[in-house]
């Protein structure tokens, strides 16, 4: 029952006005993502997801995956049709490079068109998005030899990917890891231990699964600093290519979980599976985290992508469905009542939406933006620049990102009344998936975490300056122009607080950090808000310039100017709240023995 | 794999600190309830739902209810036999009257017992749940036969009742109601219509379940204003009390739906079956408005019991699970990782939820209280007043309470990580149980704008000056003690915040409803924080006392003043925002035409 239409325009509008793709077309990594090829892709890569993964979100997530007696395991009934599409169309090449067989187009392009596929279908697009992952492991830490026998046909999608860390015993802390690999005599390894929760563990989609695993190699000491990245096929590979034996590894179950149903997470039991070390032994964090940033980015995504599907739905039920009257008189007399949309209630939480929605679209865009200027920038010190910006802003685009995904799925459903409840009309499928991206890769907890113990204090704080820099810089710019005077006033206010907040930081952490671990989550949100408010004061000023010029679709450029409007006056304020539950510190937070909880 | 423990002693300290059961002891309604009785009724109830219904919560949502081909409905495994205990061991009836049965305690003692009840088991607690509300209507507005053929077997819980409002086309909007009721010869109607949405509408727990339908008489006006009330029974009763025909009603299918699966939601079709008009003919709404507010409160409670539940199993896991370090160092060293308990983010977790929990119970039995006092206290001002103060917070309770209870269970869920999405652990149940309570008995919208459209105007605004009232004078007396100074001056700001609000709806909703509309939402948060602000004061106050007098358990009265200070440092300058986003207006939320939210 509900539809989704990719949202081209607004894509093209970000990637033109705020990524301001044209100004790198010289740089060697996009060249090929002419402005023709861009929108190309955006609308071919949408029409597709809306035709071929869309129509099996609902029933995918109804049926779910199933785990048969000798451990294979079957995607929901069309999931393999639409993979064998998908990979036919080469959607699975977009952003890998031409050596591997890839397409070589920007990080960003290829972000625009995982929006769609996740919009579509979330479930779907993480058996592709893990093996993304995978690759940029492999690409960055494996051996030539690595590269040649698995990149290939990974990015061609013939093959899966995985990501294998979490244990029964350790989520977040993968220095308590108890899976083993023991050398064997012909340089590789065998691994044995049991992962939990592994998305795409196991499944039909792929003739092959590379499975990377984390895992610790004899003597290796019991904390993060032992721990060494393995590649663990599911059919080891000969070395023309072919696939050879199945290793011995398999999936022991899959698990009965909240949402995301159409993909398998499996708990994967390696009993003394055939494996190779990626990279050096007892490095192996370092080479996760290159997967885990990738995939950070990619569920921020999912956050964004899951809203965009629930509000689309939101915004036309509303408008369908008709129940009371209008506050300021009936809006159609003729009929029996008006339609929802009439209500400011129902308005103020389709404004949140697309206010949080847009801007989030344009920070994701923007991030990966800066993932390509890492690798293309032509000089050391701008790349060094936005390396700083996506460090300090990849837990920002996760973990606000995700909550605000989550909300925003969430206000959909109710948009509904009661029918939002109910199975058929979609709605709460919608929510159940969106719940999981705020707790894997990291919970946004951990988030928070990284964002103030981590990416605020590097290199002296470099990052959160060049941060506080571009936006004082454009709040400047803004202010000399009386169309966006009154946004850049409201945007400095929010700005003058996540500054505060930042310094409060500086000088309550050496007292103890618990004062900042304390104010993390909320800070985290505060520079979510002002990275999006930096995003609305770019669109806003791109909306004055064209409606100035004439050029452009007027309503839809109103509406852009109507949105930063409602974002600085509903969202910015948030920021004084937020400031204030900082500067109370940890002491109250933290005061509480155990014993305390105590209720009964 | 979940607990649970009724939180007794936190319900003593508020019907002794802020209810103030106690003064009341000499009004007629209060009779029954000693203090020793109060305590054995906490001590048993709450001894009877973590024994009997928490066991078949977890089974209940996985099985979920089943519709037979004959129409029959039966409920999850064990949910018969524990109704059945549950009406032999008495605690169906409460609260009802003596002359039917009941047990006349008073509301706030049943609301006590409820609470545990929703905690132990959402979807089981439903059923008694609706009966008691189709009891307080027919108490109201049934003639004396029917109360007499009825209320009794519905009090002892042989019989079950229902509330039949919506239909497809219609739920907030009831004017729009085609559900028809035509005059039989004999007095009796007949009703024909489809109702959709009805909890409890058939199931395998009581003998007999009496509907009570909203219809439409042949010639009433196309509103509100031509809607009747009348109760059609599954089966016809005799005059001598036994059993005669099966009604001509039936359930058409039963929903599949995010939670409370353990409750049948069912279409119900009438079939020209047999009803008899409660109350005068087109005053229907006037009757289902008793139910109503009854059910409301009885949701707001739904959001703090789910709410409690996962909070306890959360406080619980944060202690057991193992998971990185203390930022001020390993808290024990001999362990491979400290306890999630270190965390301040889990901390902050824990303790938004006990500072809202612990709020929302003492603001849920101090609202009971006033509907007894509606009832009972000794002149009509102190009736009048307590009328005035349950009607302007019951879309508080239930909007605000049920609110925060999905925050609360989606915050507990997030202290578990990937296992609280893991649907064994059962966190996952708690927010898709919550969810419904936001959406039933009015939307959280519908609450808002009967809030800020109706309860604040009646009566020249007599309510929310009570209400402000008394929150202002016990600041005062709270300002003078030095106890209790800081947390008043954070209440003072608060109330002020939410003063100035509804003085800006004064002046600006003359001049357009929708800047009220717009702002409905906020402000019942708005009044939700100051109303736990009043409720903390008071627990604060009387820990101080408790303390200071050397009574009482210290552990626990030293949480109660940290927490307090935990609501004033975190919750109460949620305010600030909540205001700024009420005094923005209406404009940027009604900006956009419908085709200006089109996306592609």
């Amino acid at each position: 029952m509900p539809k989704y239409t990719p949202p081209v325009r607004d894509t093209r509008f970000v990637l033109d006005h705020v990524v301001g793709l044209d100004r790198f077309a010289n740089l060697p990594g996009f060249q090929n993502a002419t402005p023709d090829v861009v929108t190309a892709i955006l609308e071919e890569g949408g029409k597709f997801v809306a035709e071929v993964l869309f129509p099996i979100n609902q029933s995918g997530d109804q049926e779910g995956c199933t785990r048969h007696a000798d451990g294979s395991v079957t995607t929901p009934k069309g999931f393999k049709e639409a993979y064998k599409a998908f990979v036919e169309s080469g959607w699975s090449t977009l952003a890998a490079p031409e050596e591997f067989g890839g397409q070589a187009m920007p990080h960003v392009v290829s972000t625009a068109f995982e929006e769609y596929m996740i919009s579509a279908n979330m479930a779907f697009a993480m058996y592709p998005g893990l093996t993304h992952g995978a690759i940029a492991a492999l690409l960055v830490k494996g051996s030539a030899e690595q590269k040649a026998k698995y990149v290939p046909k990974m990015v061609s999608g013939e093959w899966g990917g995985t990501m294998n860390l979490t244990e029964p015993q350790c989520g977040t802390d993968l220095g308590l890891i108890k899976t083993k690999a023991e050398p064997n005599a012909d340089g590789s390894w065998s691994i044995t231990g049991t992962k939990i929760f592994i998305s795409s563990g196991e499944h039909d989609l792929t003739d092959n699964i590379i499975h990377l695993v984390l895992a610790k190699t004899p003597g290796a000491p019991d904390s993060t600093k032992g721990i060494s990245l393995f590649v663990v096929p599911k059919f080891l590979v000969n070395d023309d290519g072919s696939l050879g034996a199945r290793n011995t590894l398999s999936c022991g179950s899959i698990e009965h979980k909240m949402g995301i149903h159409g993909n398998s997470t499996c708990v994967m039991n390696y009993d003394g599976a055939t494996g190779w070390l990626v990279g050096e032994e007892m490095k192996g964090l370092a080479a996760m985290f290159i997967m885990m940033n990738a995939a950070r980015l990619g569920v921020g995504l999912q956050g964004l992508g899951v809203a965009e599907t629930a509000f689309q739905n939101a915004v036309q039920y509303a408008q369908d469905r008709r129940q009371g009257r209008a506050l300021t008189g009936a809006a159609e007399p003729g009929e029996k009542a008006d339609s929802l949309f009439v209500h400011p209630d129902v308005r103020r939480m389709l404004m949140d939406a697309k206010a949080v929605i847009e801007g989030l679209r344009a920070l994701c865009l923007w991030g990966a933006l800066q993932v390509d200027l890492t690798h293309f920038a032509p000089s050391e010190e701008e790349r060094q620049l936005a390396d700083d910006l996506i460090g300090l802003l990849t837990p920002v685009i996760k973990g606000y990102g995700t909550d605000k995904g989550y909300d925003i799925a969430t206000n959909a459903q109710q948009v509904y009344g009661g029918h939002g409840y109910i199975a058929e009309w979609g709605m709460e499928q919608y929510v159940r998936d969106a719940r999981i991206a705020m707790i894997y890769e990291g919970t946004n907890g951990v988030q928070a975490m990284d964002l103030v113990g981590r990416k605020l204090a590097q290199n002296g704080g470099r990052a959160v300056q060049t941060l506080f820099r571009i936006v004082g810089e454009e709040i400047a710019a803004a202010k000399a122009d009386t169309a966006t005077a009154d946004f850049a006033a409201a945007l400095e206010a929010a700005l003058a607080d996540l500054q505060a907040a930042t310094i409060w930081f500086m000088q309550k952490g050496f007292q103890n950090p618990n004062h900042v671990g304390a104010g993390a989550h909320p800070y985290m949100h505060m520079m979510g808000v002002v990275a999006l408010g930096l995003m609305w004061l770019r669109m806003k000023t791109a909306a004055h310039a064209l409606l100035a010029a004439g050029e452009g679709d007027a309503d839809y450029l109103n509406a852009k100017l109507a949105t930063a409007r409602y974002f600085a006056e509903r969202i910015l304020p948030e920021t004084m709240t937020l400031r204030r539950k900082i500067e109370s510190g940890g002491d109250a937070v933290m005061a509480l023995e155990p014993r305390m909880f105590e209720a009964a």
